[in-house]
């Protein structure tokens, strides 16, 4: 167990103890009572001793003026810290009941990606207000919101920071050196592993600290770069920016203009949060609701009936197309019952493997490994599996029917028949709706990810039942 | 458009297009045919042009024997780096085909991580051929692979490479420099930008290259370093070690065994690629499939049928119970042949209110959101979350219900009652079931994502008959 033992307002507690249990659950009481009573224990030495990711989750255990007291009793880049680690919303809602004063002070001090995204959270007014009293103080700083601010919230230019270091290529390496220990000291700078090479502002290379070191002290940055950069641009999806970097393992990637001008950096920890949040969005899509962001216990019960009840009425209205084709089909149905007792059993497993169907292509989608120009391919392989796995279903189905019916006088063998030849249909109408509906939904333009499970299982019960009732008409009429 | 024109065999192509289309689509073919006629033209200034990553991709449109060729001619570490980069099945296939000498070779020089999930790939008899081979010359490599490939290939240990940095507490600043300085020149290193510090096998603290720099050169190791290390276990699930990383944003994690003596790091790249592994293995999971590993067209037409038949199968089977719950009733639905008619509507609606809550549930376990022992607040919550819902539905149910039957003498009123009081039912049926089952799963110790959305439904869809029987039968009792 990786374990630590701090003492911590009079007592001795394991501190970290990974995965099991968080540390904000075991220490967020004591802290609370801490603040209330003897806020002033809280010395540096003790907030050292905590990490700030661990400090930041604690302050999801206490109420906002409590936060707002501790963070204005903290060292002020501390304070910006937790700001950057508490989720945007909480930190917007934080810094609106704050002094502007204090607020602004602490909003400059964040990283530039992070303090972006909060000022992006605030209303209209508020952010005016927080704009203009940076803008007093730290006129660039403000500009600097002004400008990543602009970007699409899930494009690379709002992921990425401005805190980078760049160089010019025809430094010497020994300058290049020194030039970043210098810069190290800057709080503000991201990471001074990777500098980037820019001449009139275009990015024309890309050296790490590590080369930087290997190299002769007199040669020239220019002689040394690398030239391949891999690079995004400002209006990227975060997706794309994601899959790059995942790509080519970098820690970093410059976001250029159209025209190859450098305008910031997204580090790979952002990246993390992306591909985190990119999963949940994808599984709630699939599964016919409206993406949440916040946390199962954090959401409130109305955001959720919100997230959950347009889809559900949507399949639902839907659905009752099933009950039109039942009453079409209605004097069939009551001159042979048998029929009805397989409805669910059929329509279900076309629901089953459009399911299978559709997670696997919406799954590749996201990767990159398909683009909707492979239907073709897409089109014969589920045409294949459809077969095949109907197929064996269909063994089974034609056992149950055969032996289970002709109690209301229906002939066992056209009742097997019927329901192994729907089992193959509905099955292979499942996987083809199920793989081909998020490719056309794609090309379309709109996220595959909607064509949901939900989706496809509806759209192959309604269509299901007319292939089941037509392919029983037929069977029934071959004379048995 | 990040682009860069390279005079690559004779013509000028546009190399790297971020994102629209892959390089090695670009140049695999021109690549097949230089090696075909004139493989002397890959120059290694030709080769340095390309992006490892890119050249990696590329040997996927190229035949086994091709890939040997190059490998062959290759620097031993270009060679060896896109043996890295390359997936583990290819390169062990690739390996396999070489002349022992020549594998060896190029398994030394990969990095300790990458080599060890190589060997790993390869039946018992080649591991134990290269292996012994590896020994003759570079005994310590060998018992590198040896203790890796001990490891779980999905827990932390299996994760993590051994080539990393480590000084001793009592060095100065400045010797610590100059140590990293000295073995940033070794290949071997995977990242030289975070030093950490040991005594007597124990990971005592951890320094970045950026601490070092901004330290007075005479201070002690032990006075500038972080003692707080957030460090993994060797068994713990490779997820676990994602969600660690993801939390504090790191970009390297130490990973130690009970004892607290330190065996190796894990790396952000390597951790960018669990985390879409394991979104792709729940995707697949809750489609009810076996995760398939590979991507969807490289993978095998019979691998996928193997990977989806058996959950439909069960499912088929499962839903067989539907059959069954019909046959029973028979006698009422022949009776009241409109009770038939709502019978896809009804059960799918729990299905998809099912699907929704298992999908939240499964994702908010992934995430580390909830743990089982929250059963009860998801109880009370989905409860609720299914009385609305399925009310909001149950109003559309009624009014078709009561506007669209009567022509078989069934009292309209009491169509709509008993559609609509089933859809809260089953509703809710879909929530309770959705939501619980993951964490029963959970706890029982098997993965909940198995706990998948054609289950959730299939079963729903069983229980959902009979409440919706039971339910006709009280209210038609009632006398209408």
């Amino acid at each position: 167990m990786t374990g630590r033992n701090v003492d911590f307002a009079g007592g001795t507690r394991l501190l970290h103890n990974a995965g099991a249990m968080r540390v904000s659950k075991l220490i967020g009481p004591d802290l609370k009572r801490v603040l209330e009573s003897t806020p002033e224990a809280l010395t540096e030495e003790v907030l050292d001793e905590l990490h700030p990711e661990d400090l930041a989750e604690t302050m999801g255990e206490l109420a906002d003026p409590q936060v707002r007291q501790l963070l204005a009793m903290l060292p002020i880049e501390t304070a910006a810290e937790l700001l950057e680690r508490l989720p945007e919303e909480r930190a917007a809602e934080l810094v609106q009941g704050m002094d502007t004063r204090l607020s602004a002070l602490l909003v400059t001090e964040m990283a530039a990606d992070d303090r972006a995204d909060l000022v992006q959270e605030l209303p209209a007014d508020a952010r005016e207000e927080i704009l203009d009293k940076i803008e007093q103080h730290e006129p660039e700083v403000a500009e600097d919101v002004r400008a990543l601010t602009a970007y699409d919230e899930e494009s690379a230019g709002g992921l990425m920071t401005t805190e980078y270091l760049t160089i010019e290529p025809a430094l010497s390496v020994a300058r290049a050196i020194e030039h970043v220990r210098q810069l190290a000291r800057d709080q503000d700078v991201e990471s001074i592993y990777y500098v980037f090479v820019v001449t009139y502002d275009k990015l024309v290379g890309v050296l790490s600290l590590r080369d930087l070191i290997l190299s002769e002290p007199d040669q020239q940055v220019s002689d040394v770069m690398t030239e391949n950069v891999v690079s995004v641009e400002a209006d990227q999806d975060q997706e794309q920016v994601a899959q790059e970097m995942a790509r080519y393992d970098l820690s970093m990637i410059p976001v250029v203009d159209a025209q190859g001008r450098m305008l910031g950096v997204v580090t790979v920890d952002d990246v993390i949060d992306v591909l985190e949040e990119e999963a949940t969005e994808d599984l709630h899509k699939m599964a016919a609701m409206v993406p949440i962001e916040e946390s199962y216990f954090q959401t409130g019960f109305f955001a959720f009936v919100r997230s959950r009840v347009t889809w559900l009425v949507v399949l639902f209205v839907g659905e009752l197309l099933t009950a039109g084709v039942m009453e079409a089909y209605e004097a069939q149905l009551a001159a042979a019952m048998d029929l009805v007792i397989f409805i669910p059993l059929i329509i279900s497993s076309g629901g089953n493997s459009g399911s299978q169907s559709s997670s696997l292509i919406i799954r590749a989608l996201a990767l990159g490994e398909m683009v909707p120009g492979d239907w073709s391919r897409v089109f014969y392989r589920e045409l294949g599996m459809g077969l095949a796995l109907g197929g064996m279903l269909a063994l089974v189905g034609f056992a149950r029917a055969f032996l289970g019916t002709g109690i209301s006088g229906v002939d066992p063998l056209a009742m097997g028949l019927t329901v192994g030849c729907s089992v193959v249909a509905v099955v292979t109408l499942g996987t083809l709706v199920g793989s081909l509906m998020p490719l056309m939904i794609q090309r379309l333009g709109l996220d595959p990810a909607v064509s949901s499970t939900p989706f496809v299982a509806s759209l192959v019960d309604v269509l299901g039942l007319i292939v089941y009732f037509t392919i029983a008409r037929w069977i029934f009429a071959l004379g048995f």
